[in-house]
Formats: C-alpha cells, structure tokens, sequence
C-alpha cells in the first residue's frame, strides 16, 4: 500500500490564494465542493477552513490527473498539486475569485457517498438531521466560522486576564451536591458504595476557596452542569467564563470587567465601547423598563399613572390601585400610526401572556385622542398623563393595571414586542448595561421562605446589613448582572467573608446552624483562617459568543449539542448499559413510577 | 457596618516591592505570616501572591495602627498603607528584603483562629490533613508556585496552538460509553429513563470528527475521567493536552509537537531544545533499554548474550534459552566498587519484583573478576561476554535469564533503579525522546484475543497493512509516545481514515461487521462522507507540570485532587443523596454483592 501523502505536503489553503500567489506551484488539500466539466475541462470548487479555490483538470497539462479527476464527486478528499493562474472570468463572490489552479498531480484521499446533507449554509434541513449528521453540519462556513470565533473569543479572554494577573486554576469535575441550586447530575462512586459525586453547576466554593487560599485572582473557562428541563437557550453542559478576584468592591470588579468586555468588543466586532458603562440600580430598571435585563437600544420607558388614576373615573384603574397595585404605561412615541385597533388587540394577546388582564391605550391621531378609555376620565386627567408621557401627535400609549409584578412583568416584555414589530432591534447595534443593588432575597412560595436571590454567599450591601434581621425583603445585595440588548451574559456579587454575617444570612435564609454546618460546612471552617474580602463574576460563554455571531440558538455555537431530550442523534447518548457496570457502580434501574 | 475596604485600595503586590519603592506610599493587603514585638515596635510579616515583606508598626508614626496591631496574630488579614523605607539589618532570604513598610493605617480585614497546619513548605503534615485543608496548604508558597506554572504552562501550549492555526473546541462531558476503553463513569439520565452517559477517557471520536468536519487543526486542554483503582499519580479526573490534525503523517505530527515542547522548555524552564528530538523505534528501544519509555539520562544500555550463552554450563541461561527465552544483561561501568554482595542481593531482590527468578552477575575489580556463575562458564565465553560488554576493571555486569518479555522488564526497571541509587538521576536535567512505531496489537491473555495498544483507529504502517491479516502480531504501527526522563508524557497515532482499513482492523480485533457497527457505527458512517487523513497526539498535563515543577506527585500540581479513595476530605464527596434525587433518575442504590 501506497503512503497516504506520499511526498505531497500542503503549502497553502485554499481560501487564502489571491492574485499575488499567480505563477506559484501550490499543493492544496481539501473537499470537492462541486465539479463540473466544460469544453474537455474537469472543473472542481476545493473547499478547506479557509475558503474555497477553483481547480481545473486539463488532459494536455496531466492525462493522469484528469483521468483520476473523471471519478471525483462531491465530498471526495482531494491533495492536488498546480500552479496558480490569473482568472479570466472573475468571481466577485469569492475571496479567491480572481485566481484559479491548473492540477499537475491529483491524489484522492478518500472517497465519498452523496452526503445526506448538503454543506451549504442555506440547507434547510431539520435539526435533528444536522445533529446527527453533525460532522457534516460543521463543514458548512457558517458553523466553522462559528467555532473559530468561539475559540478566538475564548482566546480574547484568556489572554486579557492573564496579563491582568488572573491564573486559570482547574476546579473539579467530580463534587459534591449543591445544597440551595438547580438540580444537579450525579455520578454513582464504585469505590465509595451508596456514595454519589455531583457535576458542578459552577466552581462557586472553589473559587471562593481559591480567595481563602491567597490565590488573588483566579479565572477559568470551564464546564457547568443542570440537569433542568430543556429550553432553546439551554443545554445540559454549558462553559461559563468564572472570574474571582480578592481585595476588592463592587467597583473594582465592575471597572476589570468592563475592560475586559471593551477588549472583546474590539477585537471580535472592531466595535469601540465607551467606558464606563452605563449602571442601573435594579429598582431603577424595573421602574423604568420593567425588567432587570432591558433592552436599552431603544426607548418607550414606563412611567408610572398612579397618582393621576387613584381617583379616576375608570373602574380597572382605580380598583388595581386600590388592591395595592399599580397603573404604569410606555409611550410608543413616533409610531402611533402603524398601530391599527387590529394591531393593539394583538400587542393586548401578547400582554395577557405575562399576567395582564387587559391594556388601555390612548393614541394621539391628527383627529385628536382615540381610546378606548377616554370618555371613563376627566379631561383633565387626560391632560395630566398625556403630559406625563409628553404626548405629542402619533403617539401611542399603553398602560396596564395590576399587581405591580404584573405591570412590570407585562410592559418590559411589551416594549421589547413592540421594539421587535417595529424593528428597531438592530443586530449590529450593541448596548452594555450594567444592573445593580439586586434585591439579597426572593421569597419562595413553595417552601415558604426567603431565598438568595443570587447565592447564598452574597453579600448585603454595608447599609442594608441591619435589614436583614428587620425586613430582609428590603435588603439589597452586592450583587451585579451584566446585560447585552437585553439578554444577561453574565452575573456576580461581593461575596460575605466574614464568618458572622454569614451566620446571620443563614439565619433569614431560616437555616439552623446546624443545617447551614452540614450544607456548606467546609466553606464555613475555611472563613475561621483568614478570608480575604472578595467577589466575582461568571459569563455565559455559549450564550455570549450566540449574541456577537448574531445567532438565535447557543446550539448553533457548541460543536456538539444536546437536542431538548438531552440526547445526542449522533453518537447516541444516553444509553443503556450492561448490568455488570451498575453491578459494579452498587446501583440498579428502577423504572416503576 | 463600615464599608469593608473603604477608601483603601491596593497599590502594590507584597513581594514586589524593592529599593526603588523607597519614599513611595503604598497600599497592601495580604495575610500575617508572623509577627512580633520588639523594642516597643510591632513587626508583622505580610504575604500575598508574589511575596512577603515587612510592615513595622510605631506608636510615634500611627497610634490607632499600632493599638490595632497589638491585637493581630497568624493568618489575620489586613489592609495597611504605609511609607516604604530602606531596611537597616537587611534580610538576604526574601526578595523584599532590603526595604520594609512603616505603618501609618491599618485595617483588619479578617481575623483568624490558629491554622490547624502551618503555611510553611517544609510543614511535614499527613497528606489526608493537607487535603482537608487544601485551602490552607495552597497558601504555601510552593502551592502558590505550582498552580502559577501550571496557569502559565496551559497558556503557552495555547498561545503556540494558536499562532499554528490551531482552534479550541470543547467537546461534550456528557457522552457515550467508551467500547475498548478503561471502566467509565456514569451518569443516569433524568429524562430519558434507565439511560445513562459516561464521561469522556479522552475526546478521541470527537476530535476525528472534527477533522472530518474539516476544522484542519484542532486543540483543547479537557478534562478526562477514567474509573480505575488508583496509583500515585492517577486521579480520577485529569487534564490532557489534546491535538489532532489533518492532511498529515507522522512526521508531520512529530515536528510540530517537538516546536511546541522547544517553546515549553524555553518560556517554562529557560531550557532550549535542539531539534530534532531523538527517535527511537520501539523495538529498538525494548532492545536497547528493555523499556518502551527509556530514561535516557544515562547509559547501562541492555544487550544480548543469548549466542554466547545459549550452548554454556550454565544450566539457568540454557535453559531459558531452550524455552524459547533469552539471556541480556547491562553494564554498570565505572560503578563496580560501590556495590558489595550485599548490594547486590538486594537488587537482585528488586529484579524479582519484575518477574525475574534472579540475578548473575559479573564484578571486574582489581583482583580479577568476581562473579558467581564464572564456574560455569569457559574462559572464552567469559571473555566473549566481557567483550560484548566492553568491561573493564571496575564494571559490574547484571544477567537476567528468562522469556524475552521479563528479562526487558526486569533488566528496564533495573538500570533505573542502579541509575537512582547511584544519584544518576538529575532533576534539572531533562531527556525528551519519541518511541516511534509500537506494535499496533497486544495480546490480551483475559480476552484471549488481540487488543489495539494504542486504540482501534491507530493506523497500521504502510508496509505492515498485509500483516493484519497474516501476522497480527507482528504489525507496527503509526503510533509514539513522548518520553521524558523515562516518563511518557504524551503519545498518540496517525488515524485510519479510509472505511475498507478500519473494517480490516476491527476483523483483526476480532469483530464481526455487526459488533464494529454497534460499538462505532457514527464513526464508520463519518468515515464514508470524505475523511482527511489525520492524527494527533495528547498529553497528559497533570504529570508534564509535575515533572517540570520537580514534583514527585501530580497531587502537588491540582488544586483540588482526590484521595487514594477517590474522596476529598475537605468537601467529602462522594456523598449519599436523598431517595427523591434517585427517584428522579430512576435508579436504586444496591448494596449487595
């Protein structure tokens, strides 16, 4: 048998070849993209990583290799030797489209069926077929520049922290359960019989550990697990860039990262960030957007009516207030025409999805008020909230009554909707945003209790500790989410270091010592021995690097993903497995439910 | 409650400060590594990351810094602004130690209780109690160093990947059982009932999707797991440096590697490389070394005598021969006189260790020649012998008589052994060697059938294909390992990539279609879509950075490892669970056997 490559070595790729390389003898490798035959030439698009070249195989320059080029398909794996020539017939559409090659030696590297797919970005194929032909989905440019972006972000990063005296530290795989999280993977242990080990949802206490330990600044790029059900932007493994530093407060944390995202910006997207970005208490951004995550390309803020319709003439107004609710409306200021009666009761649909009972609106026509509303108020209420929102011709205005979950809950997704149909959601455009002063707790009303709203190692902010003890639902957090056009890439907090507080946080989280002991025992004895000040912060890699390659779904950013059933069509996982290895795990299948 | 730093922020690293900080205020934080009282002054040792310095606390200068500091003790961290100043008794042993801080504001950051082990690298602790407090052992400056270097050394493997147009791609945790591999962890799968995935041994089918994909050049620093019964330096989970390519062979693969480990060396060590590294082939290290990872940092090279001995008196070599076996020994030249009969015995005691019944031997001293077989032997055959040997006074020869396979393990394992008794074994000096062209089967005695050494889609040499089906045994591979110092740390193949081989080696593995299609059908469906030729290699990084950092444990170069039990006694995981979590994964534990 013959070498495989024999004494053919590639010189170039493909996509890389430019009028410059004319009169060059090249030996390219790659993937036959389509071939042709014209006038008694053999015509082959070779396709690599780079891009894509024309070959042609001309029977005067080498009867060998055109006789070998008469059998090649698309997908054949060719190594093909030629000299580069000026193209008379240019291609605007490629990159190479200004040269060709002329083949002087042909090898075939190996052959290939009709791919059940084809490698095209615009295949419409289901996904389940493109996951489980996957290998194939990934030849598309599309998903190769997807990953190569991936890894260059990754790259970005990495770099960026270390020379800011971050060292990566590897945290383990195989731990322990995580009281107070999400619902975790775990793994039998063969040695340690009953006895399970727990993929990690983050590397929290070991990042907080590492601060204990003097490390100073620790990072990793690093693998995350929740066994939760499925949604599009969810998948059972996912990386999260996990970024700890010591000594700090919430501005120190804040001011690196915001370097580290300008750094980003500028070398993935050539995008230049002004620094600093933009900050928002929680409670600003709900009052003003309705969300703690807002959209901030483009406008239509909430602005609260109460005060004007306590008192009015309209039922639904003045009973919400009553119930200790709330009235609030945007202005969809500009863009009141393109809103028929037809197109309010639709947005009205949307509304009712997160809990609106119904939506007023006023709009403002060249004939003057429409609304339904309008003959249940004075005119001067009119006035007062027209002026409110400062209502001019060709707007429209939305308001919702309710608990003020709801009016919140109601209208922040109501503007992101409208933005939407309106397309004022510009993919190229990116705002930053930082939230912060997060609320510590959230009431569960499932176990009847308060719950960290971030963690259970957040700290309060110094000027809200009293409230734990007194009215810990006012009490706010270190805590800070960075948001990308409306979508969280990533969150952290100042973390307690101080052994007291985070007795007394157990405490309002309604912990016995002795639970909070058995919980987090080991974080607890480490805070005895000297714990610096610290705090840090974790990004959503998958979803991050979706959002700057303007994808829709992190899947189409994960070499290989999960579909909602958590399984791969591919490689087929999960599977069963023999008896003789749950035998030896110490564990059985047990299907009754 | 104050703010916990308040307006003090860090301006300066502990350790970095020196004579030309002098005059400066500077800011520190850091931990007390002592302090005492002396001529109504409080010195105090600070350490951080980089280093420790001293910080002087004087009534005269500050006196709420000086009350403060009356109450610090070991492991309190503080905050302390002060005024750098040219030290008087200048301290030789630290790095800052011509300079010292006078205190003018101190903070107490966190107190601390007395740590249950010292932050002292010479703190000689059970290695159970190091683990338990990992936080506290990895404030040991050694730690520090180790997780440093390891940090540094992940960044020039990628930085070098990188700039060669390699891209990192993460490959999934949650994956399919490995057929032919070590014993897998699992992990029961929630949704899809009595399911279960493993996690990767190594993303070795991925990576060659990969490169069907036509990613070119792939590379990722990944964790691997592997469920076996554990040895000094294996852990449950580790790190490989994992690398595949396209469109290449071995020496392609080869030269690659040997300019990433020449920019290891440099930028890690200081150390430069010459090139090419030394190759040897398998078989020819066996014979020269009696071991497929030679440590090449001294001689004792093993060599036959089985023509001399094979007709001799002496019935043991003989005999061995007659059985099909054969008779080699190593000169210890030069190091005769060190070694009495006692010695000897002993190492004939260590031989037997690897199988070996015993030991002759051949002393050349002054007085002539010491040896306890001599009596069997003629005049000519030990001048023969000693003639093979190049012996002359002052050498000691060492015989092993038995089946090949024991006499190259024992005679391996002995001139190791001699080499460290004899402080031959230089830990700054560092030997790297390929071992090329391994078998590509063993025989697996349990199995009764051939097993692939390195994996089922090693490719075959060229010119051994034929030898798959004739004589298994006899056919090399296109596979290497990187050896350094006698300790393989890394080792990988060129791939098979053409479906007609990979049927052939399955048959040979003794598959049948249906079995080869069940184990690795997605690949064998892969394969038919155009598949580059490619190979790669991996590196096992736990144990590179322990060499490396001079380290006889990869123990010392985790963060967080596991015990010899698989546990950790800091967070003790592996754990029970409740019956719920089961419940949900549809799994019991069974405890009987």
């Amino acid at each position: 048998m013959a070498e495989v490559l024999g004494k053919m070595k590639r010189t170039h790729m493909c996509g890389d070849l430019r009028l410059t390389n004319v009169s060059e003898e090249v030996t390219l490798m790659g993937w036959v993209q389509k071939r042709r035959d014209l006038g008694g030439l053999i015509f082959a698009d070779l396709r690599d990583r780079a891009g894509i070249v024309q070959i042609i195989f001309d029977k005067d320059i080498s009867e060998e290799a055109f006789t070998k080029a008469e059998k090649i398909r698309g997908e054949y794996v060719l190594a093909v030797r030629g000299i580069v020539k000026r193209r008379q017939a240019v291609n605007n559409n490629l990159p190479t489209g200004e040269i060709e090659i002329f083949a002087e030696e042909l090898k075939i590297l190996s052959e290939a069926q009709t791919p059940p797919i084809y490698i095209d970005d615009n295949d419409e194929v289901s996904e389940n077929l493109r996951l489980k032909y996957r290998y194939l989905d990934l030849r598309k440019p599309k998903m190769q520049k997807n990953m190569m972006f991936r890894h260059k972000m990754a790259k970005v990063v990495r770099d960026y922290l270390d020379e800011n005296a971050f060292a990566e530290i590897e945290t383990p795989i195989l731990g322990k359960p995580t009281p107070e999280g999400a619902r975790d993977y775990l793994v039998p242990s063969r040695v340690n019989p009953g006895k399970f080990y727990a993929l990690p949802q983050s590397p929290q206490l070991f990042k907080q550990l590492l601060m204990v330990s003097g490390m100073d600044r620790y990072f990793q790029i690093v693998k995350c697990f929740r066994d939760e059900d499925l949604r599009a932007d969810r998948q059972p493994e996912f990386t999260q860039i996990d970024i700890e530093m010591s000594f700090v407060e919430v501005d120190d944390v804040l001011s690196m990262n915001e370097k580290l995202l300008q750094r980003i910006f500028k070398e993935m997207m050539n995008i230049d960030i002004q620094l600093p970005l933009q900050r928002l208490p929680y409670a600003e951004a709900m009052d003003r957007y309705g969300s703690d995550k807002p959209d901030l390309r483009f406008g239509f803020e909430l602005k609260s009516i109460s005060d004007i319709a306590k008192d009015c003439g309209f039922k639904v107004f003045k009973d919400a207030i009553a119930n200790g609710g709330d009235v609030r409306g945007i202005n969809i200021n500009g863009y009141g025409e393109q809103f028929s009666r037809k197109d309010i009761t639709k947005i009205e649909d949307y509304a009712k999805i997160y809990g609106a009972k119904g939506l007023a609106w006023i709009k403002l026509t060249s004939e003057g008020i429409q609304s339904p509303i309008a003959k249940f108020l004075t005119e001067v209420e009119i006035q007062m909230i027209l002026a409110r929102f400062e209502a001019v011709e060709g707007d429209l205005l939305l308001f919702v009554a309710d608990k003020s979950g709801i009016v919140f809950d109601a209208l922040g997704h109501l503007r992101v909707e409208v933005a939407k149909q309106l397309k004022l959601l510009d993919k190229n455009e990116y705002k930053l945003l930082w939230v912060t002063e997060f609320p510590l707790f959230e009431y569960d009303e499932e176990e009847n209790r308060y719950v960290a709203k971030h963690h259970p190692f957040t700290s309060p902010m110094d000027e809200d500790v009293d409230l734990l003890e007194t009215a810990p639902d006012k009490a706010r957090a270190k805590a800070y989410d960075i948001v990308l056009n409306g979508i969280e890439i990533g969150g952290g907090s100042i973390r307690i270091h101080r052994s007291e507080l985070q007795q007394k946080m157990f405490k309002a989280l309604g912990f016995s010592e002795e639970e909070a002991w058995d919980k987090f025992g080991f974080l607890l004895e480490a805070f005895k021995y000297g714990t610096p000040p610290h705090g840090g912060i974790a990004y959503g890699l998958d979803r991050f690097v979706m959002l700057l390659t303007g994808n829709d779904s992190i899947r189409e950013v994960i070499a290989f993903p999960k579909t909602q059933n958590a399984s791969s069509p591919m490689t087929e996982d999960p599977t069963e497995v023999d008896e003789k290895q749950l035998k030896e795990l110490h564990i059985r299948v047990s299907l009754e439910e």
